[in-house]
Parts: C-alpha cells; sequence; structure tokens
C-alpha cells in the first residue's frame, strides 16, 4: 500500500537527517577519539550510558554495567602564570592543586572548552587529543599507573566510559607528542582544602570529631568528608544527601530517588499545605500526564517557554505511535481544555483544583539533587474565577501559604516579590514568588510561584461564559491562576541549615524529632540493668509519642553511643536525649540539640515534666534556626545605588537590592556586565555568573525622589532584586 | 565527521524502514479509502487525533479539533437470516435493532472485520469499500440527509476524521454498486431497548421519574438514560461517569481526567491503606518513572510480561536521546538496583517501601476508565527480607488489606486466592489475588494483587547478603514481595452498586456522606421564614461535621427540591436529610437512603439526637449495601462438576467453581472451549469471549476422593473459579 502523501517516508528520512545534522551528539564527540584509538591499535571496550556529570553519577553507572577498572576524575588547573595543567587521578586519591603551580586552580568553562574543545564533566586525558598548540602540561597520579588493572575514562562525552590499561594511556598521551609527570598523591579519606581552610564556621565541627573516633571495631566510617565552604559545597552537599538516606543518584540522568528520609518532608509539607488549600475551597484531582501536540502547543508563548525541555513519547512496544505524545511540564495545556467543557455559566465558576504530581522538564543545565532535576514533584493549583480581584486575591493568599512553608516548616526566611517581565511565567500575567538565599554560595533561589494568568489562556482555550451582568447574550472570559511548589523545598532546607557534621533538620519537618540513646553503660554492666535501662529509654519514647512529638529510642547495641550519636547527627534530628544509669537516679535526662554548637548544646531536662520540656525545646529550636538564618540572609542583602558597588557587592555573595527603571534590557544588562566584570576583579577564583533579577520585593525601601536606575540612569521606578542564583 | 561505526545512519534507516512495514498503521488504514475518495473526485477535510473508541472518546476530540459537521454512529448488525446490514445514523437517533430484520443484533466482531477489514469503533459507511462480495444491505438516516451541512465519519480507523457532505456520502456508497435505504429515525433522547426491556431491577428506578419532571423551566435536564442492563451497560457507565462529575475523557486515548468526586474516593482509601502499611513498618518513598533498557530488560520474564505495553521516551525538545528511556509500567526494575546497593548485611534488612505514583501501560485492548487506562494510579509496595516466612506473611498481612478496602471500605466482597501458573505476576513466585463480581456482566474483575517474587529478582538484581547463619562467609539472596492496588477500585464500586439512578456510594467512601435540603418553601413563604429554614439547615450540617460525617446543606434556590434531589441521587450521596417548616415543627427531619428503593427508603429522624441517628444509619446503609452485594455474587457463584454444565453456566452470568489438575494446558482448553460453545449457543447475542482462570480461591470447597478435573479427567488438585472477566 502506498503511504498517504509520502508523509511517512518523509518525515523518517526527515529524522535521519536530523540526527546526522546535530551537532553535539554523545556519539560525535567520542568518534574523533576512538578514531585515534582505533589508529593506535588499542581495542577497548566503549559502553553507552545516561549522561554522568559527576563521579557520583559516573559510580552508580559503573557498578550498574559492570565495568571493571579504576575510577578517574582529572582536573584542568590554571596557576597563576596562565600555565595549563591536566591531572589525571585515581578518584579517591587528594589532589593538592598548589602542587602544580603557585595559586593553581580550576581553570574556567570556557578555557577549558577553547582549549579541549571538551565540556566541564567530560574532561579526560583523551581531551588533549583537540590541544593542537601543545599548551597543556600533563600530570598522571602514580595510583592509576601502579593500579595493574583497567582505568575509566571518558572519550569527550560524559555518555561514554573507555576502559584502557596503563600502558595504552601513556601510549596515547606519548603518540599526541606529550611528556607525562607522575604524581604520588595521598590516598583515601578526604581531599584537604588546597588553600587556606575556611575556618570551620561551627564550631561543633571539632568537638563532633571525638565523637567519630570512638568509633569500634568493626564499625562502618560515618560522616562528612568535606566542609561546607564554597569550594566544596557540591561534594558536601552530594555526600550528606547520600550519607543521611535522604537520596540515592539513579541510572537515567537528573533524576533521583527520594527515599523516606526526605519523602517525610514531602508528607509533612502536603499534610500542611493540603488541609490549607481545602478549607480554601481547592479540591484535589488527578489530569493526565500525556498532553496532545495540538494542546500544548495552543498558547504560543507558553509553549515557547517549555518546547525545548518537553519530553516526547513517540513508541509503545516496538510501534511507533501515530501521534508522538508530551510528557506534561506543568498542566495548563492538560487541563484548560476539559475547564472549558466544565464552564457555561458563571455559576461553574469558580473552578479551583489542585494535583499532586510529576512533571518533567528536560533541562539541559548541570542537574542537582532536588534543586534542578529532570523529573520532579509538586502540587499544581489551577483556578479559573469570574473576576479579576477574586482570582489576584487567590494568588496572594497562596504565596502566604508558600512563605509559611519556608518560614514555618523549613525555617528558611523568604522575600516575597514578584518577578520582573523577563522572568514571569511564560503566557501568564504576572508572577509572584518567594526567594530564598543559600548563605554559602551567596545564591538565591526561587522557593516557590503562583502566577495570575489574566485571560490568556482562558482566551486560547476558550473558558469563557455568558456574562451575568449584560443582557446582549456577550460572552466573558475567565480569568486564571496557576501555582506550584516542588521538592526542591528539601533541598534549599539542606543547603540552609546542614553543617560539617551534615543534615541539621528543623523540627516542625523532621521525619524524626527526637531520638533517645541509653549511655553509660559498660561491659560489666549487669544484664538487668541494661534491660531496666532500655526499658526506660522505650518508656521515654512512648510517653513523647503520645503527645505527637516524633521520637524512637535506638536500642542497636552492636553500635556505640558515639557512632549512634553521630548517626542521628548527619541525620540530622533536632534533639537527642541522652539516658544512663546516673540520669534515671536523677530522673533526669540529657537534652542535646543538633542545631546549637559548643557547650551550649546540652542541658538536663527533668523527666517528670518531659513531654512539656521537649515540646517547648523543639518549639524554641525551630524559633531559632530560623532567626539563625535570617539574621545570616539579612546581612547579605546590600542596598546599592551606583554601578560600580554592584558587583562587588556580588561577588561578596550578598544579594542586592538596586533601583532600577521599567526598561526591559536594564536586566539583561546588569547580568551581562556583572558576569564581565565579575570574571575581571575574580581571576578565575569564582563563577563569573552575572546577577539576574530574582525580584521585585513587595517590601520596598524608600525611593527618595530623584533616585536613578543603576544601569540606564533613567528614574528609578522601583528597587529590584538580584543575585546569583540556582 | 563521520560517525562512530556507522551506527546512527543505519539505526536512522532501520527505523525507517520498520515504520514502512508496519501493517496496522492508522495512514494505512485510512489510505485505500483516501484514494478512493481522491479517484471521485471529493475533496474533504482530513483530521488526525488520539484514537476515539466511542462516540463519547470522539466528541471532545472533535471540538478540540472545531470538526465541523454532525457527528454519527454506524451500527453493523447480523439479523436471523445472517443478513448484514450497516446503519449509519445521527449520534441522537434512536436506532431500532429489529427493524432491519428478525432478531437484528450487532454483529461479532469477527464477522465485522472479515466482511469490512474494520475494527470495533472505526467503522462507517467507507468500510463498504472492502465488501468485496457487496453482502451487506445500507441503511442511512434521515437524519443525515436531512441536516444540510457536513458529516462526520471514520475512514477506516478511529485515529482520522473525514467531514463529507450527504451528496458525497451517497456517491460514495452509489459508487460502490450499492443500494441506499433511508430509514426515519426518533431523534433525541434516550434509545429504547430493542428487544424486551429487562425490567428495571430496582423499583425505585419508576419512582424517581416523577422527580425528574418536577424540572421547574431552564433547569438544565439530569439524570442517566440508559438503564443499568447488559446491553446498555458501556453506555450506562459512561454516562454514570462523567455526568456524575466523576471523570471526563481526555484527548489522549486510554487517558481519563479523575475529577475530585472521584479523586476524594481515592483519597480515602489512600488514608486507611497508608496509615495500615505505615503501622507495619512499611516507608513512602518515591523513586523516578523513567527506566533505563538495561535495567528494565534484566529480569527475562518479567520484560516478556511487560514489553508489548512499554511507553518509550525518545526526543527531548527537537533531539533525539542518545538512549531510549522506558516509562515504568511497574517499579521492580527501577528499584531493585538500588536495594542491591542498599543491603550488605541481614542488618539491612527487610527494606519495606511503598509509592503512590503514575504508571503507564500502553494496552491495546479496548480501553475503559477506571478499569483498564492507559496511564494509571496506584500504589505499589516492594519489600526484600532476609528469610521466605517472613516474606510470605506479608504477602498475606497486605491481601487482607486489600480485601478490607473493598469489603469494608467499598462495600463489595471479594474472594481471596492465588492465581494459576498462567495467571501469575511476570518474573514473581507466586501471586495473590482478591477477586471481585460485576453482576450485570456476569464478569470477574481482579481487585489487587500481592506477589511473593521468591529470589528471582534478588538474583538478577544482586540483592544479597552474607549468611549470618554461615561462617564461610557466603552469601544470600533476598527474598521480595511486590503488591499493589489501583484506581480501579472506583470502577469496580461505581459497577457494583450503581443503578438506573446513578451512583450508588457506600457511606465510607462517598466524599459526602450527608445532604441536606430545605423543602415545602413556596413561591408566599415568607422571606423570614425561608432565612429560618436555611439555617436550620446549616446548623444541621454543622452538627454532623462536628462528628466527623461529611456533609453539607443545598440551598441552590435557583433550583427546585426535585432537581437537587436528582442531582445528589446522581451522585450516589448515601442519604438526604429533607427539612422543611412541617419537620421543624416536629423537631424532626425526613431521612432518604439512596441505596434503598420503594418505600423503606424513607424515614424521619428525631433531630435532638441526629448525630447519633445519622451515624448508626450510615453504618447501617454501609452493612446493607455489602450484604446485598454479597448475597447477588454469591448466588452467581456455581459449583460445576462435569463439562457439560460449563458453559451454560457461563452464559447464565456466573462465576464457576470447577475441579481441576494442575496442568497448565487445562485453563487455556477452558478458555477456548467455552468460548466455542458460547458462540454456537448463543447465536451471537453474547460475547463469545471464554472463561479464564480468575483464582484458586483459599476457601476451598470439599473434595471427595475420586473428584476428576473437569477438563483432562485427570485426578482433580482443586477447585479453581472461572469467569469471563476484565
Amino acid at each position: 500500500r502506498r503511504p498517504v502523501k509520502g508523509k511517512i517516508l518523509h518525515r523518517s528520512i526527515g529524522r535521519g537527517l536530523r540526527l546526522l545534522r546535530t551537532m553535539a551528539t554523545a556519539s560525535e564527540k567520542a568518534a574523533p577519539i576512538l578514531g585515534k584509538l582505533e589508529e593506535l591499535n588499542i581495542k577497548c571496550p566503549v559502553w553507552e550510558h545516561a549522561a554522568a556529570f559527576t563521579v557520583d553519577e559516573w559510580k552508580p553507572i559503573i557498578k550498574e554495567q559492570n565495568m571493571e577498572g579504576i575510577v578517574t576524575k582529572t582536573l584542568f588547573l590554571k596557576d597563576k602564570k596562565d600555565q595549563l595543567h591536566l591531572v589525571a587521578a585515581a578518584e579517591q586519591s587528594a589532589v593538592d592543586m598548589k602542587a602544580f603551580g603557585k595559586d593553581a586552580r580550576f581553570a574556567k568553562d570556557e578555557v577549558m572548552s577553547a582549549t579541549l574543545n571538551v565540556e566541564k564533566g567530560s574532561v579526560s586525558p583523551f581531551s588533549l587529543l583537540n590541544d593542537k598548540d601543545k599548551k597543556v602540561k600533563v600530570h598522571v597520579d602514580t595510583t592509576l599507573l601502579n593500579h595493574g588493572g583497567k582505568i575509566l575514562f571518558h572519550p569527550g562525552t560524559n555518555e561514554r566510559t573507555v576502559a584502557i590499561t596503563k600502558d595504552e594511556l601513556l601510549a596515547f598521551i606519548k603518540a599526541l607528542a606529550y611528556e607525562v609527570n607522575t604524581v604520588e598523591m595521598s590516598a583515601g579519606g578526604a581531599p584537604k582544602p588546597a588553600s587556606k581552610p575556611a575556618a570551620p564556621k561551627d564550631s561543633t565541627a571539632k568537638k563532633a570529631a571525638p565523637e567519630k573516633k570512638e568509633l569500634e571495631a568493626g564499625e562502618t566510617k560515618l560522616g562528612i568528608e568535606y566542609p561546607k565552604t564554597e569550594e566544596y559545597f557540591a561534594d558536601w552537599y552530594s555526600q550528606v544527601i547520600t550519607r543521611s538516606d535522604m537520596l540515592d543518584y539513579y541510572d537515567v540522568s537528573g533524576c533521583y530517588i527520594l527515599r523516606p528520609w526526605a519523602f517525610k518532608i514531602w508528607k509533612i509539607i502536603q499534610g500542611f499545605f493540603g488541609a490549607e488549600i481545602e478549607d480554601m475551597g481547592v479540591e484535589d484531582c488527578y489530569f493526565p500526564m500525556f498532553v496532545s501536540k495540538g494542546a500544548l502547543e495552543r498558547e504560543k508563548e507558553h509553549v515557547e517557554g517549555f518546547a525545548p525541555e518537553v519530553a516526547w513519547v513517540t513508541k509503545s512496544g516496538e510501534s511507533d505511535l501515530s501521534e508522538h505524545i508530551a510528557i506534561r511540564p506543568t498542566s495548563e495545556t492538560v487541563m484548560y481544555p476539559a475547564y472549558a467543557k466544565w464552564v457555561q455559566s458563571y455559576r461553574d465558576l469558580p473552578i479551583r483544583l489542585n494535583q499532586w504530581c510529576n512533571v518533567v522538564r528536560w533541562e539541559f543545565s548541570h542537574p542537582q539533587p532536588f534543586i534542578r532535576t529532570r523529573e520532579f514533584l509538586w502540587q499544581e493549583g489551577h483556578s479559573a474565577f469570574a473576576n479579576k480581584p477574586e482570582a489576584e486575591t487567590e494568588v496572594f493568599n497562596i504565596l502566604d501559604l508558600y512563605a509559611r512553608i519556608y518560614e514555618e516548616y523549613l525555617a528558611v526566611p523568604v522575600i516575597k516579590g514578584k518577578k520582573s517581565e523577563k522572568e514571569k511565567f511564560a503566557g501568564g500575567d504576572f508572577t509572584t514568588t518567594v526567594e530564598a538565599f543559600i548563605p554559602v554560595t551567596g545564591r538565591g533561589v526561587q522557593g516557590a510561584t503562583s502566577h495570575h494568568l489574566g485571560q490568556n489562556f482562558s482566551k486560547m482555550f476558550g473558558i469563557k461564559f455568558e456574562d451575568p451582568t449584560k443582557s446582549d447574550g456577550s460572552h466573558t472570559y475567565a480569568y486564571q491562576n496557576s501555582w506550584g511548589c516542588t521538592t526542591r523545598t528539601v533541598g534549599v532546607m539542606i543547603m540552609v541549615h546542614g553543617d560539617d557534621r551534615g543534615l541539621v533538620m528543623p523540627p516542625m519537618v523532621s521525619p524524626l524529632q527526637v531520638v533517645i540513646i541509653p549511655c553509660g553503660i559498660a561491659a560489666k554492666t549487669p544484664q538487668a540493668e541494661r534491660e531496666a535501662l532500655y526499658n526506660e529509654c522505650e518508656k521515654l519514647a512512648t510517653r513523647l509519642k503520645r503527645v505527637g512529638v516524633r521520637s524512637k529510642a535506638d536500642l542497636r547495641n552492636n553500635y556505640s553511643p558515639g557512632w549512634r550519636f553521630a548517626d542521628w547527627e548527619l541525620k540530622g534530628v533536632p534533639l537527642r536525649l541522652e539516658l544512663g544509669p546516673k540520669d534515671l537516679a536523677k530522673q533526669q535526662t540529657l537534652a542535646c540539640r543538633r542545631d546549637v554548637g559548643g557547650k551550649d548544646n546540652k542541658a538536663p531536662l527533668p523527666l517528670e515534666s518531659i513531654e512539656t520540656k521537649v515540646t517547648d525545646l523543639l518549639k524554641q529550636i525551630q524559633k531559632d534556626m530560623f532567626e539563625k538564618a535570617k539574621a545570616e540572609r539579612d546581612s547579605h542583602v546590600v542596598e546599592v545605588r551606583e554601578w560600580k558597588d554592584f558587583t562587588p557587592a556580588l561577588n561578596a555573595k550578598n544579594m542586592i537590592l538596586a533601583p532600577v527603571c521599567a526598561d526591559k534590557e536594564v536586566e539583561v544588562n546588569i547580568k551581562k556586565r556583572s558576569a564581565e566584570e565579575s570574571a575581571e576583579q575574580l581571576d578565575d577564583k569564582a563563577p563569573s555568573m552575572g546577577a539576574k533579577c530574582l525580584c521585585i520585593p513587595f517590601d520596598q525601601p524608600d525611593m527618595p525622589p530623584g533616585t536613578k536606575c543603576i544601569m540606564s540612569g533613567k528614574p528609578a521606578a522601583f528597587w529590584a532584586l538580584f543575585g546569583r542564583s540556582y
């Protein structure tokens, strides 16, 4: 049979051509390197896999696909004299960057890209193939050379892995006419900060160490090896979330496993927010995850905003679908055709629906657990009202609830405001937002957004009703909102409160609020006394549970108390109660706060009134954590009136309040110029990311007459909040 | 750059070829018909769209794509003399099948397929093109011919729609050398049952009619037009779920919108089951919805079971993904690689995780809302234990909870049992199930399943630990279970309890348990009296809400009480309280049960003790609904010992308990032979679907020595439950 209009064949060939034309496929990136290996007669296995942006993402893939070989990391450095260095090392080796030249630091991405034609996360000695001018010095960790087995590297792309022997590695490098400098590195354990280590902010970090050393034979090593400093922040974050059992990596890039210790936080947020919106009259429902192409593309601006990130289902089993189907990146286009059907009269309004679901945005930026993931969980509310004031009231009521999630539950202060025209929701009228702040990196992070869509979508989808105020039968379009809050909340909480020992959880969201650990038991303690103590611990847990405190006695006697202390500290449990025979004799327990360092973190509590004492203490912890975070955040919001002060303030890890006019190019220019100036001022030390407009805060500082826009010099219209951001 | 090993080009061409080869694409089905239209110089618009299996699925698509034209239905009938009839009619016309020949009935799917080469739901006059022997008589509804505008038909596939004029329609039919018989049909309203209408089982159906007639001017017509009989069951079901605002159709085939009235039932089930498993020690979590090909295909039997139904993501935005990624049909292969990582020692066991999520099975069977959908919501529990007995205990504990969901919440009796080897979960050791029964169709329906996976998956995924009972360092593989319950629950409840007036909800799951409606207000009733009555209604609702009864006063004075009665009856609210001035004077309210027909459904209740009275009455309703359903189910479970009685019992809409031996081919033969015999015995009247093994009930009838297998004649091993099924 002939295909209709030759369309099918055409489409298929078109797809093939597009595939060949695409610039940056993994296969094409790998091709020259694999070609060179062939040329050198090096026969080695090549695995295809999901993109592995970090070693932590690579390792499960290596295990999964049974690749045999030592895991490596390759550093690309630049020293004071602008000499470039490529350092290939075993993953576990501690690389002392100073060893490679004065002030040697990570070279900027642009430098790496220009020199080696490779992206961050994909670099390896193979990338030397592209260093035509031989500008790079090559260093190889002796661990790799002495290892004996195969060595794993990415061939120009983090979607492939190659296993070669040390001889093959050296042959490859030498074929390119490089000298190889071999370097002995200290193996195992934590890499030491290369330059002056940031003095631990939290003085408990040192106090914790002795406890960690109290390990008994056979106990696993616990704890976090990286300090919570800007330099090691990504590694710290990755270790904290995995070792506390919050999250695990997964073999599809940008997707992560939310384990019960993290998921419970999300459930608590669901409980609070779900009950609040139900009281407001919002109902839960569930719409399909699939969107037809026609519906997805109905609202032009909206589809332009989301199209590049949309994942498409094109096959079922072995069959090609006749129409490709998108997975929702958000559900406006899924839900509003139905709204159009349901609304005939003003009596059918308002419609106020909410769903808790997964959405997919196939972003190409570097994924980060909780913060930026390709699949994520959220709630999305979608409403339609007969008039604008009602709709707008909802927008702000919901934003208030989002602020309460952050401030009352996660103990994270947020700034409420409106997004700029450039940053608002694609297709909406205006977007309101709550913006949080991550002190370590000095970056802002969007907390949650509540959008007023105006009549844009209702006009596109035909959500209209006979205007009851008019007698001529004319129609009015509904006023709509949409609003969403995601599992990013959990990531922000971790980044704000965590410390060198791991998570620090606000009591309101901690899966466990109190852990009770029996202490003071020695080998010679009689069994009866031991059991009596255990019973008291259980009793204490039960008393607390009865008053609604999430409590548990940890009686794992195969671990020392010290090990258990460290375990629950890593997991961030807000309050530990220690109970030993002496405490029991005094009818008291020793309460240790997770959030406080130094000597202030321990105090005895009488057992008699333990319920109210613990409840009060948890409230105090919640309050203190919020206030501490707020003081820190406040100290990093700087008002800047002249451009010359802008980039220095930004580089001092601040968010910046600056007066601006309403011209759209102002924020573009601010981003561009702050990026350029940072690059000059910082000498490769910091990201040269520019500042973006985070929001126009509702709470505006005074604006004296004559105040000028910091960028254009025109009269300023409002204060806007700028910062680097996630 | 050259592609690595020419693989990319090859793959792309291969895909094109496969696409051309595929037998059954919509385009290919449409091609001959569109070709014929072109040949006849009929130029008409053709729309592509998602498959529309029913008129109800087609209509939103027609609206969505702004197709102009009258909606049609085409019936394919066979009369007593084996004459075939094709009847093209307007959607709203009532087709009296008898008018087309003695005992004319729907022809079987096989007959339609053999004669017209078209599948159910895609048939139209265009399909006559394939009736080479001109065996079919053609009838056209005069409504189509007098309409004036365009007429919509499927061109051989329900994924396309064509719009033609009446002249073009007649030209097409005549070009194929058919006579056209024009038929006048009564328009509008409900189709009348063609043969002797099943007397309404529920005598309240007639009683309700007068209330429906009490409509005031301007009120929308409410209610269900189809009787709940086997013949109209699909239409009845479709109307009940859409008009009660439970569900809406969607433009991606097999996907449906769960509206709050249905979703709330799911939330109530979540509340019960979630709390129970938490008490058992199961924790909630969330794993990604995407599965890599490698993980999906690890367990051979498992992947064979699911592969044909797997949806694949192959593109993001405009880019092709380097590796295709599957959407979970279930999460064994998603979760178990992580389990393997987490389990090192027996101390890491058990792992007991659960998630509430969506899954996708791209089935090609006829989709049915709630019962069989391509995306559905469920919970899936996955556990790993150190030993088999612990694992098995969980399997049965979970099955008990599933039975409680059906029996205590949905008031639907179930039979617990084990699936046969043929029907068990792909890759598991054994499957336990709860099986429900739909009396109208006489078909069984699988309620929920709890699987023991043995060590099959743990061996494939490497979930192992050092055996603590051995000192030689040898490993043991974990024993695993998985168990799931879906939104099908809601569909089963609707099918079992619904009646000619709409939904009938068991109080335990009804989103609203009590609706209070003010009555006895006349036009002349003074405003003050009216308001006083409304206040009393609100007060009554508040009193009931305080004791946890989901209650609401319906004070919509723009609708008559009769209209509101019918509205809440359609939505299945278990109890209506009527409150009028006379009731108030007597300090009582008239309670009307939804589940009971006739005179017994109304009784006065004293307002004084209304809280306990209502609570008790709701409990009574719940109990009565279950007992009624159980009595009906029990009367349709028949013990059959000889094959000759099997098919007649099946065709009398029973489930059958029969003694069988353990040979695998026995159930295959039973299915085949019961299908063949049904076809003979029933003369096209009923589906000739065969009986499948629903389960081997735990509760076994006596098996006297010498009992023989009903099929093989060998000694019987157990009683198995057989039936047609969903």
